[in-house]
């Protein structure tokens, strides 16, 4: 059944549209699903796609119900003096998290890790989207940009469990100031820092 | 069928023990099961249980398939210059995960997010058992000792998932000793270092 030319805002092809993203990304991967075939599955025109949805990587998103767009949190942490932005980076974090939204990061930690292919399709989604993307707008560079990127979303991911997830107190109760201030300059390190013995000293 | 008597060693009784310890767990939690109710639901001795596995903490981790004794980690870690303390944790951390236990930790994982259940159990063993003896054995103290090791921990999760569970390069790939270099003083600060707005000046 072809359903193009429904008025825009329906929530009927709207929720067509995730249910035949959520079949692509499933069954090709991030790569290997086009707006054409989801919008295909759906029995809509493509531009009404990107209509609801912009682009593949927040379509993506929507699927995954993510309480957030990593890019654009990279965008805003990067707003602002260079020396405070592990800071800024955790300070959103901990805004999104705590708020609503956050039941959704919980799920959508426990959906990734839950089986082998969600997994590998959020990998192939963090390396080609997020990582490419974050490491120039953080004004980072190569091998090196994207490994300090790696070691700061280890520290995000960690808290997010321990915080999110687990519940372990006293840090899920401790107030956001106080994470902060801890986890804050050890993002810093990781992004901007010398690290001997990782990287030769600028 | 009472199967008190087998000759100790015997893979049908551990598996039996290991069995009505998995069922104990999940129907009564950590603090709630007991060896004594765990030997009656397989058939056997008390006594034999601690044969087999010794504490109810050791007990646990085997139902777990935990790939470590997080205590034993400890105990290790704490040994040696208070200074390179952090160093030595992710060291031995990487040691036992990049090995052949690694897969089991890996699943110890998966499981543990899988559902709020097991996340809830695995939550009351980390509070009870891990963090009430792993503060004093790093010299720590209290609220703050606690907070302080629940930051560590956070940023050893995080590497696990980052490194092992979804895998992203360049982390996945990266020689231990860069990854020590890299964590481990941002462990030692967790645990030992100054840390203003979240604990006063020493």
């Amino acid at each position: 059944m072809r359903r193009t030319g429904r008025r825009p805002g329906n929530p009927d092809t709207r929720e067509a549209i995730l249910a035949a993203a959520r079949d692509a990304f499933a069954e090709k991967g991030y790569d290997g699903a086009s707006i054409r075939g989801i919008a295909t599955g759906a029995g809509v025109d493509p531009a009404l796609v990107h209509h609801y949805f912009g682009t593949k990587d927040k379509l993506f998103l929507a699927t995954m119900n993510a309480p957030m767009d990593p890019l654009e949190v990279i965008a805003s942490a990067a707003e602002g003096p260079v020396e405070q932005t592990g800071e800024r980076f955790v300070r959103i974090f901990l805004e999104i998290w705590d708020g609503p939204a956050g039941s959704a990061g919980v799920a959508l930690l426990r959906s990734t890790v839950g089986n082998e292919w969600t997994t590998r399709l959020f990998r192939e989604f963090i390396l080609t989207q997020i990582l490419r993307r974050a490491v120039p707008k953080l004004g980072l560079d190569g091998d090196e940009g994207r490994l300090r990127v790696t070691f700061a979303a280890s520290q995000m991911v960690g808290m997010a469990m321990a915080r999110y997830v687990i519940k372990v107190e006293p840090l899920a109760s401790a107030p956001p100031e106080v994470v902060v201030a801890a986890i804050g300059p050890a993002v810093q390190r990781y992004l901007f820092g010398e690290m001997p013995g990782v990287f030769p000293a600028a």
